[in-house]
């Protein structure tokens, strides 16, 4: 009798995030919205979450990681540009002169991006992202990249999909380059990646159907931009929303605020406060990558979870196999 | 006994379509790539099928059903633009002079789509097509526009759904006019709709976050523009493309055609040939609407599945319930 006891009782689906306020509210939620005699029930087909990526479901220190796989393609793609050596922002790159790099400025990263973004096929990026992801280890961890997601997080995906969420990610990185590896490290497909967009041609080349990415950014999927990339590729309001920083605030509005009177839905706004400087990384307010500076006033007045990282998360990363 | 051996017969997936080497085609295809055993086996993540909607879904004569939708939009907002009853192309929208409508071009139809898509909150938006789609009927027919939808496309949506398929709509039609009926009418979901797509813009009107629909074409989901919303929003290439006009060329290439001597895989192209006079309407290389003319010649050679809609469909429409 004792065994069969054990059998049935729920096992924790979040065991990395110890006990305490966020791990209450998420698993409150969860069953609320989940209860056919809930008031709160939400239908299975409305059960939307959107996820920030950078900061939020990775690290993103001491730089995003998409810039890591840029300066990585630009290295390799050196000997077919010699002018490179003698160029800024090239040359910096280069000779890891990440001092030289940020001193070219958000012109400098650009060209750096669009260098190594555009001007091959899609197959040729996708492989080249690949290789990557597979193999490029982080300058102080010496972990994978693809390796530097956070286990609370990947258990809180799972734990959503497990409750007939579709998850996605809505992230103002390229949606070529998360697509490549989402589905992987995260379980999300290519097609539920929202992300920042570049121009694409279409062309049969040798009889090949072909596309070509050109070095034209149309869309950003940041700030006021991640609300309309979710009206643009999902078309339906999440009733869930996380992210790590101001870049996330209209997404979370969107998703939380209500519509007016008659709008008395449940919905979940998260922000992943990066408080651990041993494990991860701590910053917040004066931080030039991932600024959580608005998002920290605005949390309580909306009723936003703030996930301490050093008191909530029993573990970081994944531990390793 | 012999209740027994009759449960467990296969039921016929696509009862609506008459024997024949269509039906024979897509049973062979979609055993072969869920079969374990086979060569040519997909895995479920990868059983990506994309539609065209218009004359490949549902009916587009005598014009596109979204046509209709603006026309009756005119004449709701009329009251509140007294100059279109003296203002081409609305007077003639007023009026019910679809030659009038017609003559003033693409630009006259440009400047009704951009009056009753644009210039309104996504939810606006939203609701004047849902209630169009509940309520208005075909000049013709006098159907539902939203029951004139093909019963045995319905079927093979659903075949392919059985089969772990995701089925995605790739049509030129505006998404956010599509995504509005496509879960009731096909059971395909917001999300996996793609579309043409205007501008929009994010504010917080009166503390309540909204989308606003601004008059800019964004992006035409249509000829090669199609390839390219399937790699923006989906990110993965299609095993099964179906369409009916010169339109989806691109896309049934994309789909079907081999990267090269690696790319053995099976993947599956069909074109929708309207045969019918007497139950739907028979038009092809001379139509102004659904063009069928490179489609016709290049089926044979790239081994499309050319639909006779006459011979191959039991019915057209749903039976009405
Ligand atoms: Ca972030
Ligand atoms: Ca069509």
């Amino acid at each position: 009798a004792f065994a069969m006891t054990a059998c049935v009782t729920t096992s924790d689906p979040l065991p990395s995030w110890n006990d305490g306020q966020t791990k209450t509210n998420i698993i409150t939620f969860v069953t609320k919205i989940t209860d056919k005699n809930s008031v709160d029930f939400v239908p299975k087909e409305e059960r939307i979450a959107t996820f920030d990526n950078d900061g939020t479901l990775w690290s993103e220190q001491p730089y995003y990681f998409q810039l890591a796989f840029a300066f990585h393609q630009v290295k390799l793609m050196a000997d077919k540009h010699p002018e490179w050596k003698t160029t800024e922002p090239f040359k910096s790159v280069l000779a890891d002169d990440m001092k030289g790099v940020m001193a070219s400025g958000e012109k400098g990263l650009l060209q750096i991006v669009s260098a190594t973004h555009s001007g091959m096929t899609a197959e040729e990026f996708e492989k080249s992202v690949y290789d990557w992801s597979t193999t490029a280890t982080h300058p102080t961890t010496g972990k994978l990249f693809t390796s530097m997601v956070y286990q609370p997080m990947l258990e809180l995906l799972q734990y959503l999909r497990a409750n007939d969420f579709k998850t996605f990610i809505v992230s103002g990185g390229g949606v070529d380059f998360m697509r490549v590896f989402t589905e992987q490290i995260y379980g999300i497909p290519p097609e539920q990646v929202v992300g920042s967009e570049i121009d694409s041609q279409f062309k049969l080349i040798d009889g090949i159907p072909t596309i070509l990415r050109e070095p034209k950014l149309l869309f950003v999927d940041d700030k006021a931009g991640k609300p309309i990339g979710i009206y643009r590729h999902i078309g339906r309001r999440p009733i869930f929303a996380a992210g790590n920083s101001d870049g996330d605030l209209a997404m979370l509005e969107y998703t939380t605020i209500s519509r007016g009177p008659d709008d008395k839905s449940l919905r979940f706004g998260l922000l992943v406060h990066h408080t651990d400087a041993v494990r991860e990384w701590a910053y917040d307010r004066d931080s030039k990558i991932g600024k959580l500076d608005l998002g920290l006033d605005e949390a309580p007045k909306q009723g936003w979870t703030l996930v301490n990282m050093k008191n909530e998360w029993k573990v970081i990363y994944p531990t390793a196999k």
